[in-house]
């Protein structure tokens, strides 16, 4: 059972950033993502005010400088060739100067450098120079991207690993189903649909189940404030509103298996519907059928949204639109492309989407299904299998 | 019962900022910042690819500009005088284009402007031009700080929060000691414990709590990973690991009122502790003291780490020192200004601290407690107040 990437897909991984590094002639690349650290060393940390750097130079060796506290951590956890560590942030000398000081003990400093930001960025209270000041003799060129580029297509470990997080995610919902009734409310509800799953899936999953806290752990399920009225904001923030009869709930989950997630929301009713609800809820659903009917490689993302802009026009439905029809996902919730009339990008096997159009009425509430799928050579795979019908959704 | 900040504070926010910005001489400041966006309207929002922006005038008018998604709850949540929409990103015009617009109408176009960031960033699969790039004929100035300036002194409406977040923080602890024993794994104690404090929060608070969500809603404690020798990683992560008698645990707990947290965080024993354990105890207990007692209005930040530094010298715990002695929270977990010897900040009254001086020891475990409190005009006021003493941590 695979439940987190292997050793062999890093280094795969790694081999193909340092093609593209040698495309662009530099001797290594320098990255602050979070997110693309893990997906290049496994390497799973919290990030705060104190930078953590990767050098991964165009002879594939890949060194890491993380603050002290993370020192132990980074070698037990992250597949690079190397931990240098620097005191802490601010400390008396700037982690950037180490950042500088490592370049030299790599014999980089003379560049040409790149980096995926001209520095490190956090809302935490950190505050330090561009990279580009503390190297000014060295030419060293932002390439947004690169590993995010990686990222798009999705390889069988991938797959595998977001396929167990939909099953997860499913039993998490089909709890939360089980527990939503008129009378209690969000945060009687989702804590305990999403604590039971999570239990029941480290129970089943055993040792073999490494939660590597990227992006959280276990499975999860909720409401996130789309219940009743306040289901027509599509992002609605959780109000811990109370559940009666006649509500629209629009519900989320997912679960993290090795650091990749997936993405369920079913719109549900709090007792029978009404014939108003049951009309909004069947265009609904036939929006995200004619966009899973539209996912096929070689077309460009832009037309799936096109699709379903068309079909809320010839419906009428265009007053109650808020938003594209989907997005990639992965390591993170949200990542590109998109399903959006700006995105041209070729759909292409391998990448997995959210598929999810939404119609939303004030004073009555939102309608949305978000799927996850898989692009395969030929259309779609569902990585998600909970009911779409209505009748399967009343609560 | 204050669970919110009021419209007064937000106008008094609101107001320092823009005497700020006449001070800088620029006609409108841009804001990007989710956690400042928020401070200054108490819009929470779950960020996206999607750009949010607040525009606030010179002449303290504040527009938001958001995505059609977004409208709605923006007109509901935002305490502003005007929300702008774009329809969607990446779209088929960029929401910078959509931003520009509105500086035009707002007859600020011709600047001079200043901005939190020279644009948007998200790791969400946003790509965008710098605001410099979509006003090349404007001066964009980045002003970054601003805001953070203002949130380093806590208000009373402010401390109020974030007292209320301390109570429920210190439930979510004893329900975690109570939950804790030999046998049982992490994901089966955290989350009932934080559920479990969620639910009595939400109930004793009843309508009067607006959980916002923003940094999370309700109440919660855990360990992170800190369990046995794997609490020797000051930043571990979760894995789930198994309690046993002979452990070290670090605990951490909190709960999220109108915005604000509060950091407790413990260290505990399962079963009697060995002499060696009971000793690095007292020793991390003794530089808590040594913490608390450096910390005096007037002085800067960098003499209370450079006291703790001193006392760890002293008693030949540099091999166990891991990470300053604490930082600045509110909106955010970290935060600036803090507890390290880089740090010069004069220390005055209504700044809020974790204090949390740890030792970490590998093949033994690690030792940490962590106590949020407010500089006063003296010296120190607890927010928490869960017992410190050995004989009272262990399960």
């Amino acid at each position: 059972m695979l439940l987190e990437i292997s050793d062999r897909e890093l280094k795969r991984r790694r081999e193909a950033l340092v093609k593209e590094l040698s495309e662009q002639g530099v001797k290594a690349y320098i990255l602050f993502s979070a997110t693309d650290i893990f997906y290049l060393t496994r390497f799973a940390f919290i990030p705060t005010e104190r930078p953590v750097a990767l050098v991964l130079t165009a002879e594939n060796r890949a060194v890491l400088l993380v603050p002290r506290l993370e020192e132990e951590h980074a070698q037990e956890g992250a597949r690079v060739e190397g931990v240098r560590s620097y005191p802490e942030y601010p400390t008396e000398k700037h982690p950037m100067e180490y950042l500088k000081e490592l370049l030299i003990d790599l014999a980089l400093a003379t560049g040409p450098l790149a980096a995926d930001a001209d520095g490190y960025g956090s809302p935490s209270g950190y505050r330090g120079p561009r990279l580009s000041q503390v190297l000014p003799e060295v030419g060293v060129s932002v390439l947004r991207g690169l590993v995010e580029k990686l990222r798009v297509i999705k390889s069988p470990e991938e797959v595998a690993l977001i396929q167990e997080s939909a099953r997860w995610g499913n039993l998490a919902h089909t709890l939360l189903q089980e527990y939503s009734r008129a009378g209690l409310t969000e945060l009687e509800i989702s804590p305990r649909a999403s604590m039971e799953a999570t239990t029941v899936m480290m129970r089943t999953l055993g040792r073999h189940y490494r939660p590597v806290a990227f992006g959280g752990v276990g499975a999860s399920a909720g409401f996130r404030g789309q219940i009743g009225l306040n289901s027509a904001l599509p992002h609605a923030v959780t109000i811990n509103a109370r559940l009666k009869a006649g509500d629209v709930l629009v519900t989320g989950a997912g679960a993290r298996v090795g650091g990749y997630g997936s993405e369920l929301e079913r719109t549900m009713f709090v007792g029978e519907p009404s014939a108003k609800q049951r009309w909004f809820f069947e265009k609904m659903v036939q929006a995200q059928e004619v966009a899973f009917a539209a996912i096929k490689p070689g077309r460009q993302c832009s037309d799936v949204d096109r699709e379903v802009l068309r079909y809320c026009q010839e419906e009428g439905l265009m007053e109650y639109w808020r938003h594209h029809t989907g997005h990639a996902l992965g390591l993170l919730g949200h990542e590109a492309p998109f399903f959006d009339v700006g995105d041209e990008t070729v759909i292409e096997p391998g990448m997995v989407f959210s598929v999810e159009p939404g119609l939303y009425v004030r004073d009555l509430g939102g309608f949305r299904h978000s799927d996850t799928i898989l692009v395969t050579k030929t259309g779609i795979d569902f990585f998600t299998y909970y009911p779409r019908d209505l009748e399967s959704l009343v609560v």
